[in-house]
């Protein structure tokens, strides 16, 4: 059995010193009204999860845990073999490093600040006017500060990755993942929109495009950590896929979430996805059960679509077992996903990491 | 004296194997209209500048020489040093590297792929239409493709410049100025448009911005190589200087063709900063000697501007000094730019590089 009450506890502990970690990597410099905008998504708060991944694993990994452990200075993992962190110094490196510590809160930072990038952006392209309860950046300052807000915490992104002061080779690797997922990431974005104009989106590109738009990063963020602390590459493999799995159940799950909870919970209207005419894994299945999807709703009047209409169409896509279809995947997906941190030794942050995958999942929101 | 003929010949040959390793590097692949739009203006064409001063500084180090020298395999320093290309491996290198060779010309699509994605996203800043003599990426597409294709563009750079196959210690610093280039790409294009709002802009904060803005990708351009083929520093750092000297004199003497040289030529109005306000090394001097350079132009009623009134603007300034000025400062910084090519061996490469810094002040457009 999971337990939300720890991991919430133990996010919401790393959440702090992530955005300590942020504002710190991130001051308000020249050009001041750049480094504000670029701050302004990070400063309106989020659960940091991706962040979060990436400590635990590392935490996982080498035994340190919180409130002691120095998150900027974790042993690698050759260090810790070798019996003292100084012992072995410059076991792989180059000259100026010392390369027995790693600064992965400067990783998780660089995660974070991806996500960050990619939210900017994305609100631009979706038109979207609100974000974690505030104005979107490009309706707080203008579309092109917002631009380059994010192309500006694009770089940042690829220079916190560099601070975490890994050996070169495996730094190298850290950041070859990194620009392959910001590619990913793209691409993803990229098929979302065209999947809007499309009528024959099968379920298959969906799960796909999913992988590519959101489960990428938090690959990247459980890998990333096990790269730069020099774990195994089977360890850090099964990371990227529990990564996969788990950033493709959340979506998933998502989908579900926009039909089942109440709008007062929701943060907004229920059904959303059906008033835009949004693909989910929910619609995408149902119309593959022959459902009539783009008449569940009169969207061409969407001041008429009301609880009671809502009420209808969900009940529509559930005879049609699509609700079904689209929990069992998210399911299946976390179950996998939890299975993949076998690889890890039984530890408190373990633990965290499995009952952060089935939050994701069992979240109300 | 320099040898406008020639440099021009020799950057036209590299640019044909530039373009072909863009392409190659860059192919049409899902989705197919993200990577068209991400294609756009590379397909346009351009002089590829950056690119070549990053093979023209390869060969130079090197002494490989076009045509039967292949940018894909260029002997590291190291290699050459200990007299055979397969002596020196594993020198300082990964495991999976062979470190004897560079794809320089994978750093050198890493460069103008950068270029290429600030081309799009500043053309959607400032709203400009055309680039290249095509429609600009957000008019042939749309906003949204033009930001995602920068942004593929922005992720592909960092692949490209891991695919030039350094030992990872090169590598990683290789990167690390990538990324501080990027960021100070960002800084530079936001401090541009902040000065359009602002009366007391300095020519020093201008040539600040100018070299944020532009210098800095050919500081890179020049020196990534040098990092990548393990020159020592004092050269990596004079290529550097060199590309930044080169950089901000190709700016400012942009500010003096727009005044100078006739319309069609220009491909442009003549005198287009004056009457879109733009602040320049030209009209930030004059202000600096009283003049009242709002005046020079009726800025509001752009249609009444003709060649004459464009002509008794020139005249202004002229009289003023700010046309020799930013003539002075162009030349001094290409002076001082070629002198920094000092560190290279004699080459013919040396001497297309020098050749390059006048031609960057020499040309008519």
């Amino acid at each position: 059995m999971s337990d939300e009450g720890a991991v919430l506890d133990a996010i919401a502990a790393r959440r702090e010193l992530i955005d300590d970690a942020l504002v710190e990597r991130l001051p308000i410099q020249e050009p001041e009204r750049l480094y504000h905008a670029s701050r302004h998504l990070i400063d309106a708060g989020g659960k940091r999860l991706r962040p979060a991944v990436t400590l635990l694993v590392a935490e996982a990994l080498t035994g340190i845990e919180p409130p002691n452990a120095d998150y900027r200075t974790v042993p690698t993992l050759d260090s810790i073999d070798a019996g003292s962190v100084g012992a072995a110094a410059g076991v792989g490196t180059g000259d100026d490093v010392d390369g027995t510590t790693i600064d992965v809160m400067a990783a998780a930072t660089s995660i974070e600040t991806i996500q960050s990038f990619t939210l900017i952006h994305d609100d631009i392209m979706d038109a979207d006017d609100l974000r974690r309860g505030v104005p979107a950046v490009h309706r707080a300052y203008d579309p092109e500060t917002a631009i380059l807000a994010g192309d500006t915490l694009y770089a940042k992104a690829f220079e916190f990755m560099l601070d975490a002061g890994a050996p070169p080779a495996r730094t190298v690797e850290a950041l070859s993942e990194l620009a392959r997922t910001c590619t990913l990431i793209c691409e993803g974005q990229s098929l979302d929109v065209a999947f809007e104009s499309r009528d024959d989106v099968t379920t298959d590109e969906y799960i796909h495009m999913v992988e590519q738009k959101t489960a990428v990063l938090y690959a990247a963020a459980a890998r990333a950590p096990a790269v730069l602390l020099g774990a195994d590459d089977a360890t850090a493999d099964a990371l990227c896929q529990y990564g996969l799995d788990v950033g493709r159940a959340f979506q998933i799950r998502d989908d579900v979430l926009d039909l089942t909870v109440p709008s007062e919970e929701l943060g907004k209207q229920r059904g959303s996805d059906l008033v835009e005419g949004k693909r989910t894994a929910v619609t995408l299945h149902a119309r593959e059960q022959g459902v009539d999807v783009e008449g569940l709703i009169d969207v061409d009047d969407p001041e008429a679509v009301d609880e009671a209409a809502i009420d209808a169409a969900v009940a529509r896509l559930d005879d049609a077992g699509s609700i079904e279809y689209a929990r069992t995947l998210s399911r299946d997906l976390v179950d996998r996903g939890k299975e993949r941190l076998d690889v890890l030794p039984d530890s408190t942050a373990r633990d965290h990491l499995r009952d952060l995958a089935e939050y994701l999942i069992e979240r109300g929101y």
